[in-house]
Formats: C-alpha cells, sequence, structure tokens
C-alpha cells in the first residue's frame, strides 16, 4: 500500500472530485439563469396570448369592435402603457447576474484545462488499446458487456477523434470519427452537436490519407465536395490526391507492375 | 348621411382600424422573440438535464465514478469544450433583432399618444355616465346584460382610474380604483399587474378626501400605512387629515353644533 503510483492516483481522483463540485456550482447557477428567463418568457407569453385573443377577436369584425368604446379604449391602453411594459420587459436583460457569476467562476472555481481534456482523452484510447476495446463497445459504455459508465454522445466520439487528431494519431481519428458518424445518425433529435457531417468527413478523408489509404480519402472529399461544392480546403485536397494517385499509377507503370 | 359628425366618426374608426394593424404587427415580432429565446431556453434545459443526470450518476459513488478513464473524460470535456458552449449561449442575446425591430416600429408604426389614451378613458367615462351604467358591468364588459366587449382586467381598470385622477376627475377615480381593487382580489394568480393594493388605496384616499370625505380618506391612508408603514406622503397625508378633522371639530363645537 501506499508508493508514489498510488499517491499520484489519489492526487488525481480528490482533482477529479475538485472538478465535480465546480460542476454543482455550474449547474444550480444554468438553473438560476433558467428560472429568471422562463419567468420573463411565461410573463411576455401571457401577453401575447392575450394579445392574440384580442386581436382574432377584432379581426371577426374590425368595424364593430373598435365603434364599441370599451374596446377603443383596450385597443388604445394595450398599444400605450401595456406595450411599454412588454417593450420594457423584451429589453430586460434578466440574466446578468448569472452571467457575472460565470465570469466571476473562472477564477474562483477549478476548471480542466484543454490539456487536461487531452490527457483524459489519451487515457481513455491507451485503455481502449490495452484491453482491444472495440469502439461502439466503449462508446456505448460498455466494457466486455457491462455497463460501465453512460453512453457517449456523437460529439463526446467526435471530440475524442479531434483530440486524437491534434495529437497526430490518425490511428483513433479513423476509429473515433466514424463512430461519431455512425452515432449522429442516430440522433437525429440532436440539436446540440458542435460539429456537421462535413466536419467529420474532412478529418475522416485527412486521417485515412496520412494512414495511406489515398483512394478512400479521395471518395470521402467527394462525399464532402457534394454536401458542400465549394469548400475550399476539400477542392484543394481533391486536386492533391487525384494528382497523388496518379503519381502512384505512373510509378507502378515505370515499375512494371502494371 | 354624411355631415361632419359622421365624417369624424369614419376618420376615428380608420385611425383605430390602423392601431389594428400595428398591433398585429408587434404581435408578430413578439412571437418571433419568444420563439428565439425558447429555442434557447431549450438547448440549456437539454443541457442542463444531461450535466444534472451526469452529476446524480457521480454522485452515488465519487471515487468509482472518477476513476473511470470513460467518466474521466466526460466530465473533463463537459467543463472545457461543452461549457465553453453553453457558456458562449447564455452570453449571446439571441433577441436582437426582435428589439431592433421594435425600435424601428415607433417611427414606422402608427401608435396612439398617451393624450389618445386619456381620450378613449373618458369617451368610455361619459358612455357610463350618459346610460348610467354600473361600474361592474362596465368591467365585465356587459352593457344592459348583453356581453359587449371582453371583461377588463384590474389593471384596465386602474388605468381608467389614473386617466380619470389625471382629469382631477375625483368621482370617477373612486369608482374605477374600487373596481380594480374588487377585481385585483379576484386576480390572485395575475402577476401582470403594474401597481399595488397600496397604490390603489394611496388614489382612492386622496380622492376621497378631494370629494369631500374626510374621515374615509383617514381610514384608507391607515390602512396602506398598515401595508407600508414608511410610506413618507401617506404619513404626511395622515398628519394633514387628523388636523382637518380636528379643526372642523373645532369649528362645530364654535358654531355651537356640538
Amino acid at each position: 500500500v501506499g508508493g508514489p503510483a498510488n499517491g499520484e492516483v489519489y492526487t488525481a481522483l480528490a482533482e477529479m472530485e475538485e472538478l465535480l463540485e465546480t460542476e454543482s456550482v455550474l449547474i444550480t447557477n444554468l438553473e438560476g439563469y433558467i428560472r429568471v428567463q422562463e419567468d420573463k418568457l411565461n410573463f411576455l407569453k401571457n401577453k401575447m396570448d392575450e394579445y392574440q385573443r384580442e386581436h382574432s377577436d377584432a379581426s371577426h369584425d374590425i368595424t364593430a369592435y373598435v365603434s364599441n368604446p370599451i374596446n377603443a379604449y383596450l385597443l388604445t391602453k394595450r398599444l400605450t402603457t401595456d406595450w411599454r411594459q412588454v417593450e420594457n420587459l423584451m429589453e430586460h436583460d434578466v440574466g446578468t447576474d448569472f452571467l457575472q457569476n460565470i465570469t466571476q467562476y473562472r477564477s474562483l472555481l477549478k476548471f480542466p484545462s484543454d490539456e487536461d481534456l487531452n490527457g483524459a482523452a489519451v487515457a481513455l484510447l491507451r485503455l481502449q488499446d490495452t484491453y482491444q476495446l472495440d469502439t461502439s463497445s466503449v462508446a456505448r459504455g460498455k466494457l466486455n458487456g457491462i455497463q460501465y459508465s453512460t453512453e457517449m454522445s456523437s460529439d463526446d466520439c467526435f471530440e475524442l477523434g479531434r483530440q486524437s487528431y491534434v495529437n497526430h494519431d490518425y490511428y483513433h481519428t479513423v476509429l473515433w470519427m466514424n463512430e461519431a458518424m455512425a452515432r449522429m445518425l442516430e440522433e437525429p433529435t440532436n440539436h446540440t452537436q458542435s460539429f456537421t457531417k462535413a466536419d467529420i468527413l474532412e478529418y475522416l478523408a485527412f486521417s485515412t490519407y496520412k494512414e495511406g489509404n489515398i483512394e478512400s480519402a479521395l471518395t470521402m472529399t467527394n462525399e464532402l465536395l457534394q454536401l458542400l461544392p465549394h469548400h475550399e480546403r476539400a477542392n484543394g485536397n481533391k486536386r492533391f490526391y487525384e494528382k497523388e494517385i496518379a503519381q502512384q499509377l505512373q510509378l507502378r507503370k515505370m515499375k512494371g507492375d502494371d
């Protein structure tokens, strides 16, 4: 028991626990922000319902409506004192306190750095390699058939691919970008993705090229160009891959492989 | 048929119809504003649910949670790239286009002035006097038992009282402030009121005094001071009413009325 190795693990765990505390504070603040915004929206929705109801009443017989002195008073009031109230509330930013908290948290709470994120990604990929774990099993949070953690979203997989790419680890980039693509297609209602199919294709194509498969890289780049015909870098890459393929053909011919 | 009187009515009706068009534009803009704010809030709520779910999972066994490399990666990601996304959205004011529209509408659309509101209020009170209509019937939108318009809210009644007060018409102030009070008690869930019970009591007390009933004015002022003991003007009025009552007693004694 003890020893430096265990000590390091304990330090790392203590740091992770601190991050959970940070997260707890952020959640509470986000809850508060959502609550005041919802109160504001509910007030505005009530007002809108009232305006819509009155307005549709008026539209049935405009002349009859406006020649009625009660309606004339209510319409005039809606467009003077009532509307000013609505306008003021629309213009009033109710979330400022919570936004200020967020700024303060940056200096008060422990946040992981981008390096920490990279480190956590690498640790996970190392685990995958060591135990030769199937990518889609890891993504489903299942290790050797046991539910080991929550499922990863397509965004979580994309970020693992991106971190691998940053580390010039094209092997894992391809694995995780493919997984991100598969998961994305299973999440049609997820609108919180920070990336598009085109982004994945670009990472995949370049990493596949780096892994030595130029033909696949060209196929994926063409697929990307079907989505975004004017994508500048993809058009450049397409010309580059085509030239490379042509040169290799040439080389094989010269060697007499053909 | 024709004649200046009818011509004026037609002009007034045409102007009211224009106000209905203004209202229609304002409603559409308000709908748009509410829609983008709701989209933003729904995104943040989804994120919050995800954070809360993960966080409560973690809380069950913190050490087990953070020593799992998938969780460690996901937690680190939540507090780096994910949180930046949440933060950016929180700080991004999605309603600016609609707020800019509102500013433009002020010069592009026909809005009634405060004088128009006063005029509409006076026209309604004149109708009430001419046909000797009961205040609460008018407030319920019923004239001679027929549903003649929508019901007025306590706020609509309060504003009629306020307009009367501005015109030094203390008789109608008392009628409509009393009606506002009655309606307010019937609207416990209405949080869009622009006034408090204390506001009504202050208008009522002063108008009742102006109508010659100092004792009632003092009673209402005392009621107001129970709600707001440090209300400066009410404390001043209380001393004034008490002095007036004492002087009148003195006067009656001197005249030998006692």
